[in-house]
């Protein structure tokens, strides 16, 4: 798809994306400079990406009618969340439509224990799990006595940003547990003992190219990744690993687009697949100034089928760290110009009201090596959140 | 101007550019990062900054209503191009709207008989140059024989991208020159010969603030730059001479924004002061992927009063060439898929009819040294051109 010409007409390529929020807003930045048309589906003119001046069709993601009016527009269609009923998306492909993702990738994303089935039986690395029946408290302590506490439950769907998770330590925990997920659908998994967490990004074109970005460290606060930095410092065995994981991922659910696979890492050596994400991810967001070819111009070129963008590093190390709307209620827009004091720090801003906890914005920063790199982003997005 | 906190509703800080092309364009992507509301006045929807999704009010840059619409709904007004009448802006100042550029700035961009007098006034260093009175054959040749042949001759306003300027090798030239500048308003000058040519770009905030960029070495073809790479391969005596004049005629013409002082260097180690321009400029596209902070979020961050950004390069060296459109009619977009196979460029289209000649996108590369980022820049536009 690269636009077509007719009689001296130039049509630019259109990409659908299902969603409008900050992944959207970033994606429509770089489609500018693709001279790709982005239409969004939107919720509301306030959305990120609407608010970007993304072009936007308004209409809910679960809604077939509105799905089908995106398609009907778009070249290709694609994500900012994966809020969009499975069956839905195979109700598009069956009807010719280009999804990228498509619906088995989408599927890995949506659903934790498809895809530990998925992965564990192509023989991928996963914590110890199982599902979690009608008998919960049943089924959970059955496990812990396979697998030992503390025990991991987590909603089958639905959750992110640390929501649809309970760490369980010991048996009196779990009614507690159960209670604060709300009879979701779930699964119990093996605690595992982390000596880090990372991610591997990587673009996966529809004309088959593959190219990942240096792994990431992430640090996760409540749930929340609130801080990343490229390159992760780990053995290389570790890395390759990690890559290897990854790429095997990738193919395993024909992932097209970005796709995001998050690792735990034990003191081992031992690399596990956490989740997965099929589309541009909080994990990439400092590959727009850290990399040659950001994630956001990567997703759109490969679900275009064009060729992939360069993933390595401009400089020795970046960081990234997330800014969320604080307890005080305080709008981190209204710290802007005292953060941009901060010698080196690259500020992006969703304009999302500033809800206590929500992500509203990042700060990246490169550095020689990643503690320099973090420093600088930890600076300015402490000043944005009133730290 | 850091926005306006009320009630907990915060307010955006909105900026009214006049112009809407690709100056804009790269704007509004910078003013998305920033939560900058970007209003720009255009001519039409298919403006690029239009279509990049900026919001738009429609009028003529020379029409004081449309001018005071814009002035109405931005909290500063600036530019994307020169051609706004002078008294019009000294009007909106006048009335108390805030305007960074103002109108003394400005008009040194504008008129280039004004800005020779004013920097030649001042002390610093511009080629010969005289008046070109109605009697213009004998002004001409009076100039030419205290100063030698040959002269240039130029448009004293409105020439660009080569327009509006002619050189005269030899008396018997003078007559076909005049023709070719159509009765224009003229002023000679000296023809000089060059080492070479470069642009020190850099912002001015109206917080007092001042930040260059590294010098960048232009390629001029027919006028036009084609080319530029970073930092100018110059003597550091050359490079701190280039940089003090930059940065005294920013402070004597009290340029608030970008602006870019576009130099000559002779042979001897001289430089003089070709032009300048107060706006985002051609001269520093590869800021957005060669430097911590481009030239367009530094706009932003200097017409809003705010602290400037680190405008040092992120990797030894950036290039940047820009793609015209060919003489064979063919659209340079058609050929983008192609293009991307060229590892490490950074394409920036603009969404513009692509006219034999005119500017219609550019691609940015890094390198270890300023020959491997033009060859990684060349490439991957000569194959957009057609070549």
């Amino acid at each position: 798809m690269s636009g077509v010409e007719s009689a001296g007409a130039f049509r630019a390529p259109v990409v659908g994306m299902v969603g409008a929020g900050q992944l959207a807003r970033m994606t429509h930045q770089a489609s500018v400079d693709l001279g790709v048309d982005l239409v969004v589906l939107a919720k509301s003119p306030e959305d990120p990406a609407v608010l970007a001046g993304a072009r936007a069709l308004y209409g809910r993601a679960d809604d077939p009618e509105a799905l089908a009016r995106l398609a009907g527009l778009a070249d290709v269609v694609t994500f900012d969340h994966e809020q969009v009923p499975n069956d839905l998306v195979v109700s598009l492909e069956g009807s010719g439509v280009a999804v990228a993702p498509g619906s088995r990738a989408l599927n890995a994303a949506q659903d934790k224990l498809a895809a530990r089935r998925l992965f564990s039986e192509a023989g991928l690395d996963v914590p110890a799990f199982a599902q979690v029946g009608p008998d919960a408290r049943s089924d959970i302590e059955s496990f812990a006595a396979a697998h030992g506490w503390p025990v991991v439950l987590k909603a089958r769907t639905g959750g992110y940003d640390g929501r649809g998770v309970a760490f369980v330590a010991e048996p009196s925990g779990v009614d507690a547990a159960l209670s604060s997920l709300r009879g979701a659908d779930l699964l119990v998994e093996a605690h595992v003992e982390l000596a880090c967490e990372v991610a591997v990004l990587a673009a996966r074109s529809t004309n088959g190219e593959y190219a990942a970005y240096p792994t990431v460290a992430t640090l996760q606060e409540d749930g929340i990744c609130t801080q990343l930095s490229m390159p992760a410092s780990l053995d290389s065995e570790v890395r390759l690993r990690a890559h290897d994981l990854a790429r095997s991922v990738a193919d395993l659910v024909g992932a097209t687009g970005i796709i995001a696979v998050e690792l735990f890492v034990e003191a081992s050596g031992t690399v596990l697949i956490n989740e997965i994400a099929v589309r541009p991810h909080n994990s990439g967001h400092a590959t727009i100034e850290g990399c040659v070819t950001s994630q956001f111009h990567n997703h759109l070129r490969a679900v275009l089928g064009w060729p992939l963008g360069d993933t390595s590093l401009v400089k020795g190390a970046a960081a990234m760290v997330n800014v969320l709307g604080g307890a005080d209620g305080v709008d981190p827009r209204s710290r802007l110009v005292d953060a941009l004091a901060v010698r080196g720090a690259s500020v992006h801003l969703y304009a999302k009201e500033a809800l206590p906890g929500r992500k509203v914005g990042h700060v990246t920063a490169l550095g020689d090596d990643p503690s320099e790199a973090v420093a600088t982003a930890r600076r300015c997005a402490s000043i944005l959140g009133g730290a």
